[in-house]
């Protein structure tokens, strides 16, 4: 806060899948809540009345917002609900002195209710500064770097997740092949639906949870990134398909994130070409990675050393839809996606310090050509500068599947 | 859009768990978008270029964010991240032709990004006047009335709740007492950390997930309304069982949301009361539940009803922790607390028009005494005007137990 000449810090929102406030709390069970922190000064937790224990087991100070009265404060201003607002928080700021200064804001919220209701404010404290700060967060920032306990509940996420992926596998397995397809006992296709929904349940027997899906892409839907997959495509022999997984903890705390490609019972020549051309960069950048390092920096060199292979990639061409269409990897913590950034969003303090978590996740797509291969780990710096997987997992590219 | 005088709708953040945008393009995969409606043109969906098969199931107009370059904008401000997203919203605007007019703002998003982009894009394009809407906004308005597709989908989740809860229910019934505790085939206590992993799994099952946690709270956490119950707890014969489960479809779609309070084995002569005055009011309240009324009157009437049977209510004491200490429903749909209010927050729009579905739950709270209570259903004004339960499920209050 010092280096950013901030008074304080505000963060608003529920206090689950909220991350800022997740950080700051430590996750509670509340709809609604408010954090403010002065420099220097104990936080105090504004709760709803009815929230006080949830609220109390977070061990911070707390403060019930039942004593603003805000039922009454939308009286008197005859139903005007953003007068009412903006003079409760008025008020709770005046509470704790601070009318002026600079003052960070942070927390999933509406869009709409977050500009009107802190433009109003800035216009009835003219003399506070609130800072609405866009991609390079003070928050982003310190979250980049994790402490042992986040370290540990990072790596306990990567267990349950390589112990799924594993599942997924040995479930596949479990299946005969009838006219290149997996077929279940009931001579029905076995299809990407099935997975998932297996991978729901195994996510949930082992405590996690998958806010934002799993991809499970094959053939040509696993030559585009992004493409999570769609549910009635049955499981052919012989395709790509990109399975990338990142659940986090029940409730909404920490995440990992993994991707392998498989090609059920055989490779064609060209999909093992593609899968040799990634494992191949994918290990050189593993051996090439350093702590303290400007994490764009791996991002120019995964370009060159797919350009040598000769495949187009963003920096050739920031169009391309073939090749090396994104960027190396991403932080990862309470955000599936956070600081250090590799690609457009990266700033200076996008280095590989000690302390941070990251994915790295070179991929190589041809929608054309029906295919796509992404590889990706989550690695931790240690406080040492040395580099470690945070949950080990085989590389094979071919499942064998019953008879193959 | 026309009653409020709006030019444009904008929708920002990501394609699920974001009721806002849900709303607006049916759900999908999105790390982060941006929907543009002008009144009475097509909408268009802004998508990160990797994203844009994902976009496109969604069947609306699609645009990649990627020919504004915002790389290139980054390089071109040195690094001013923020200086770069306000010149790309601009030149979307300028591409809609929407850089004059009132545009409203909605979508979960950074609280703090959300100010500080739209302030200042609000000073580059002064003749646009962006509406934060703080309470009262129109989308929740209008969201608050369902079509038939809405609740069947709603209906859907009534049905895997209610099933969810019967299997509790026998789940608690196999389980044999020893020192007014259940325990298991083991020995050890049941306790409520192994009645919830069976619940996320139960919802797993059935493609239902619970972002928002389960209420199991047993005892004085049964006092006080929205604690969630301590895992560790044992469940103990003739004590208050407030089981409050409130999932959505997995992905983050609409929700469902019910109540029932339970006493396992027997129940006291004083919760016992306790329990007959709640569903005594409960019943009352359901008999009287009319189509087109104002909500905040039938929360009126519970607290005369809780009153004439002897307990204090927010009405009577607003800072009551004692009796009845909310508000007696709320709406629900992709959000599980939405427009109608029948509390605090209730405006004249918060009415039982015909299309609503809003839960009803009365309830009494004692904490000192260890005990509370509180019944839900939610229900459906049909078209006609009459009400409906969307999952029937019974009422009754004690649970057998084997041997008991």
């Amino acid at each position: 806060m010092e280096a950013r000449d901030l008074d304080a810090v505000l963060v608003i929102g529920p206090g689950q899948h909220n991350p800022a406030m997740v950080y700051l709390i430590g996750g509670a069970h509340l709809t609604q809540a408010i954090l403010l922190k002065k420099r220097g000064e104990e936080a105090v937790l504004f709760h709803m009345p009815m929230e006080r224990d949830e609220a109390a087991l977070t061990g911070l100070k707390t403060s019930s917002l039942g004593k603003y009265r805000i039922t009454d404060l939308i009286k008197e201003y005859k139903g005007d609900v953003l007068r009412a607002f903006v003079k409760r928080t008025k008020m709770m700021l005046e509470d704790m002195n601070l009318t002026e200064g600079r003052i960070a804001l942070y927390g999933n919220y509406d869009a709409g209710a977050s500009y009107g209701l802190f433009s109003a404010l800035s216009d009835a404290l003219p003399k506070l500064k609130i800072i609405g700060e866009v991609g390079d967060s003070m928050l982003l920032q310190v979250r980049a770097t994790k402490d042992e306990t986040e370290v540990a509940r990072i790596r306990h996420m990567g267990g349950i997740t390589t112990s799924v992926v594993g599942k997924v596998a040995e479930y596949i397995g479990t299946h005969t092949v009838r006219n290149e397809m997996l077929v279940k006992k009931d001579g029905q296709p076995l299809t990407v639906g099935d997975i998932k929904s297996r991978i729901n349940l195994w996510l949930a027997e082992l405590g996690a949870e998958n806010p934002e899906e799993t991809i499970f892409a094959i053939g040509s839907e696993a030559g585009v990134p992004h493409t999570t997959g769609s549910p009635e495509l049955p499981l052919r022999l012989g395709q790509t398909i990109v399975f990338d997984i990142f659940p986090c903890e029940a409730g909404g705390g920490y995440y990992y994130d993994f991707t392998r490609t498989w090609s059920l019972g055989y490779a064609t020549d060209e999909s093992l070409r593609l899968y040799e051309d990634v494992y191949a960069v994918y290990k050189q950048i593993m051996d090439e990675l350093e702590a303290n390092v400007h994490c764009p920096a791996y991002q120019e060199r995964t370009c060159e050393l797919f350009e040598a292979q000769g495949h187009t990639t963003i920096r050739t061409n920031p169009q391309t839809q073939e090749g090396y269409v994104h960027s190396l990897g991403h932080g990862i913590g309470l955000n599936v996606h956070e600081r250090p950034y590799f690609g457009t969003s990266a700033t200076g303090a996008d280095r590989t310090d000690p302390g941070t978590v990251f994915t790295i996740e070179p991929g190589l797509y041809y929608p054309e050509r029906g295919m796509g291969v992404r590889i990706e780990d989550t690695v931790w710096v240690r406080p040492n500068g040395q580099i470690e997987i945070l949950a080990e997992y085989p590389y094979d590219f071919v499942l064998p599947v019953k008879g193959k």
